[in-house]
């Protein structure tokens, strides 16, 4: 990439520019004691996808702050193939809501289930950890579009009931 | 565990019976490529934690469905002593909510740091992974009551936020 | 994928149909002592990228028989992401040749460089190991067309190779 | 922790400071081939306990210099918690004997068993790895004063044992 | 190995039929947080190299029972070679005393240090994991006796140790 | 090894100095979703070798540039031990041939089966990573003959090849 094509900090990003993928053949390794693919191999691999689209959108190191809303459909067998795909929803401030779709593959009949879905904040920071502003978003679909509002929604839900909680310890303290 | 001290699954058990604890030593292993440790690290640690609270409860086999507000408020060095604790903060039909704190300590100095909080909601399952009933739970303290009633505001504003978002979708469309 | 769209055993499938990707990020646990990707890390993605490419192909279990012409470009560093796309070249009775391209991606500046090749000998084989009969291959494009010849030339040297130094043996004996 | 409790390096410690605990779930990655916990997984976890106990002990920097009567009471199973609990039980001029107690216990059922013991011997170093003194142990309970004892009696037999085997061998020759 | 060579399970067996080699490159995945090698991971590898050594004795499958006077001469580094060459120093009725040397090689410059030594009981099972009787073993050089003479002193020391501890019990009691 | 034993990088090394061996017992942690070894595991296992052999020759950093005529004979089961012997074939100006051999053997039966060879070319690289020349290799046994006239087939093959597939690349465009 050569410099000129580089955006700069201030000019808004394309949600295209975000994606990302992570594939992987899940192993014995990846397996609990039960013999499904461990949620928490789910959730690393979320966390990386997660980190590289708000990496790609940033341009700078990245820390995870919170996830939320993390769904875990149904199980991954050992021997499938799973498929993260990340991208970044919204931007705000030094922060992004990453949104990430995960799916299973049987590599031999071809099928494929959903399997999780999470959204992840991520905060850009510098490299003494400190947060730094984020370059601004650009939609270019309805898809899009649909996600940044719906990101939006869950942002001020999560901020209402930390509000919520927190008048709720008042009154009963 | 003599066969008479086990309670009947209809009797509700004390929040104390799913306590759960899990303490490992970050080791190079656990980094990612900035020296801290992995988040996803951290989040099957709180996976597993939330799966032996959930088991203890219950008394039989669990799958995680979904993961809420896990929050990471500070990175956590290599070196450092990773503490999760959880224990069933809610149950309804079939699922509870699980509660897990994380701290990490500095084994020279003794200091300790909060690091994480997450909800993980957990669903009981017989050997062919259908859900079962859980048993009733009882609190005992006015903190365990607290997060009785924290957890059941979760609950509904996750299923109020998931009517939201189902509804500006039809709108839209 | 409906029993209608699956092809018959003898049926050509086209090349498409074998296209696999593996994503991984690389991270310190994938370091050799220098601080760099370990080649047998590179080796083992680009094994099951190829056994993904050929289970897509025969649609059934394969063993790996060989591994041919792997290069190593440059060095990959840790926290790069590392693609390996492989699909099905040519087909001989039971076995086919799988091409495994690999690639490093900075995801901080976006630049990509080539990696790694190899070519990979894949047996299809029933459950007891036996080798069994691949399905004729099918190429739509000029690419396709000249990685199967390519393979077959491979094929053609390493055969005559195996006669030739089994040839100096005998004399040399 | 403020300056101020910080006891000085003369000053005995309690040995209560120095517990630590380690707990761990066994997964499948943990096992041998005859699918109970790998032995050596239960070695590992014994010398972090221990190295976590001397560290908050002396304060600074160990390195594991033995091990001694470490026993295999019954098999881990794979899906068991590992608790392993250490502690210092007496100190010379530059080390200490650490006793680790390992239980397995069994989620569902609740039931404990004993697992392993085992006596580290934990030099304390300074940053070039040179043995540093280490601070005086103080006891505070019936127990931990029959802790103390029995390690000076392992230590004495260990120096007679080699000073016997040494003798015998000059007796040979 | 044909049928005719394979001893009867009545029949001496020599110590040389035991020796096992276990030799591994320490990579950073083998590492501490102080940059070297964990003693658990030094610990597991004699673990397995006795495993080996018990079974190539007895011939049948074997389970740790106790370790004794292992030491840890001096770190080992990540990129060194690690050598762990075990063999059966004595055997009782269904036990056995493997003991195992630890040398780490350094490859460029071909320096090899001594770095540890330990002493496992291995205890020979059926396949319900009940004890059963190990064949005899001959010893064929000096050293080998040597060695079976030191196993028999650690042996009686260990139980006079036991019982030197037990009896201090009762008396304090 | 003392100053005066080490060559002076002009004079030729004999191939017994190149020698090296791995041997590492396969566990769960191994195995593929078939429950057999991972592929990958070997060829990793044959990487680190020929490292080892080509640094025992050269006496300084090397870097695999390629890999070729790898072979699986037969599959490797968990529990079974792996041996990997390599040395060093040829030498070119920069540049090394090791040839490694695999065998897998049953430490119940002592049973060994060849299992893989693989035929690496390895490169001496300063700290800067640019490569520089490596010592002659003597030849000392006709089996050593062999391999090194055999291994300048091998590449006088693999140029011959590159040559043949660009040559057809340009008269097919």
């Amino acid at each position: 990439m050569t410099e000129g094509t580089q955006p700069s900090a201030d000019e808004a990003r394309p949600v295209s520019r975000s994606r990302s993928e992570l594939i992987r053949w899940m192993s014995i390794q990846d397996a609990n004691s039960a013999g499904f693919v461990h949620g928490g191999v789910v959730m690393r691999m979320c966390d990386e996808a997660a980190g590289i689209a708000a990496i790609r959108h940033s341009g700078c190191r990245v820390v995870t702050a919170g996830m939320d809303r993390m769904t875990f459909l149904q199980p991954v067998h050992v021997g499938e193939l799973l498929h993260c795909v990340a991208s970044v929803n919204a931007v705000w401030s030094t922060s992004m809501e990453v949104g990430v779709r995960v799916e299973s593959e049987n590599a031999v009949t071809g099928e494929v289930r959903p399997t999780s879905t999470a959204y992840l904040t991520m905060v850009a920071v510098d490299e003494q950890g400190k947060p730094i502003p984020v370059p601004p978003l650009r939609t270019e679909t309805p898809i899009e579009e649909r996600r940044q509002r719906e990101a939006a929604t869950r942002r001020r839900n999560r901020l209402a009931e930390r509000e919520e909680i927190r008048e709720a310890r008042r009154t009963a303290g």
